[in-house]
């Protein structure tokens, strides 16, 4: 695999398969990590592998409530931290208000303390952990899932998370956060239930979150407040939806 | 896992997920094999989850070529092995004349013989391995998937391969065989390529295969060949994508 080319029309793809296989050597996600990012990718290759105007609107509303936010966090998971942990390190580097915490589905400390690891070896200056003997709860879901750390989600205004399941998506909002989520399938319960809902690939399209975090940070914020009203996450998901069904089911 | 209750709407799906992670510990299938299996479970929602008419029919032309053929065999890679190894034994041990071949995209004896022997012990007859001192090859191709064995594919009319790529699905073609692909995306190559393509998740039409072969074995051969003389696999192709685009992208 490592032998494809830069040339290679799905290269991108490919390379983040042995990203996450890396990732399952390394202890950071599981198997069945493994077969929930096949799942992206299916749907990614509906879409044609590129990011759709409907994600960069996503994208600019998601940067104007980060911006606009007291204590924005950023929750990783295990396939998040296999694929992203240098565009999240680089995003959480340069913007030091933005927080990272570690928050796993099928959680043990031994791999949360690794993907933190990962994160900070990347540079990124502050990775909580959400579980350990200080956490909070949120109450409507069970298991690992529920544990925020009380200097991260614990008190954070507006929660990226990313490749999540709709349970947590769903008690998150419920908890009054706003939350925005990466996701490929515009009709999941997490895209659904997010405030802002960005259907594109992870590694696509944190960058260019970062860059859009950039512009706005000198923009005053009535212009950010303006953009966020002018925002409609139904509209953008029925579009993601559409380009969907239309897509490329191409050849593999 | 092991926990979800058989009521589960999903159960079934989750069951084999849990089946290709077992063979991913047992040394069956690879971590790729896993994300790749992701790739059919998103396909497999977006057809509901269902064998629809138009799988029905590739199976009912499928059952007729091999009850036709001389030599007719069943073509088993890694993931095949985890998830429908007792589906295809109790097959193969109905049809002597049916022949199992191990064919890996990544390919190592050891694996092989792992899978061979999973197939053994669910009670199939022959199980004949691709790579070998023997070995003949098909020309197009290169990776140890272009080895077959003499006495097996290496003599074969007729060839069911199952989440088969496209390039070994093209050089068995171009061989001069007659080809049925089980593949849940109707646009991949394969599907295209091969003459009966079955779309339709892999332990769902296996079983229906085989209950058609029974009934198949005692027909009068003028019947199956019009039955074969009838088929249109791109019409089944478009009626396929159809569904798949009209399809549930439902809630995960």
């Amino acid at each position: 695999m490592s032998e494809i080319p830069p040339s290679h029309p799905r290269f991108h793809s490919l390379m983040m398969r042995e990203r996450l296989v890396e990732g399952l050597h390394a202890g950071l996600c599981t198997e069945t990590g493994l077969i929930a990012h096949g799942r992206g990718e299916a749907l990614d290759y509906l879409l044609g592998e590129r990011t759709h105007p409907f994600a960069v609107h996503a994208i600019e509303a998601a940067s104007a409530a980060i911006t606009l936010a007291n204590h924005p966090m950023l929750s990783v998971n295990g396939n998040v931290a296999s694929l992203a942990a240098a565009e999240m390190a680089e995003l959480a580097k340069e913007f030091p208000r933005i927080g990272i915490e570690v928050n796993l589905f099928h959680g043990s400390s031994e791999r949360s303390r690794k993907i933190a690891d990962r994160l900070r070896s990347f540079g990124a200056p502050t990775v909580l952990e959400a579980a350990g003997p200080d956490s909070m709860v949120l109450a409507t879901i069970q298991h690992n899932r529920k544990y925020m750390h009380p200097d991260g989600i614990g008190k954070a205004d507006v929660v990226l998370v990313a490749l999540e399941d709709g349970d947590r998506c769903q008690a998150l909002v419920e908890s009054g956060r706003r939350v925005i989520a990466i996701d490929l399938n515009p009709l999941s319960r997490t895209a659904k239930l997010a405030h802002f809902s960005i259907v594109d690939e992870l590694t696509r399209c944190v960058p260019r979150l970062h860059v859009q975090l950039r512009a706005d940070r000198t923009l005053p914020s009535e212009v950010l407040k303006q953009r966020l009203h002018g925002y409609d996450n139904c509209r953008i998901l029925s579009q993601a939806e559409q380009v969907l069904r239309q897509g490329n089911v191409a050849s593999k």
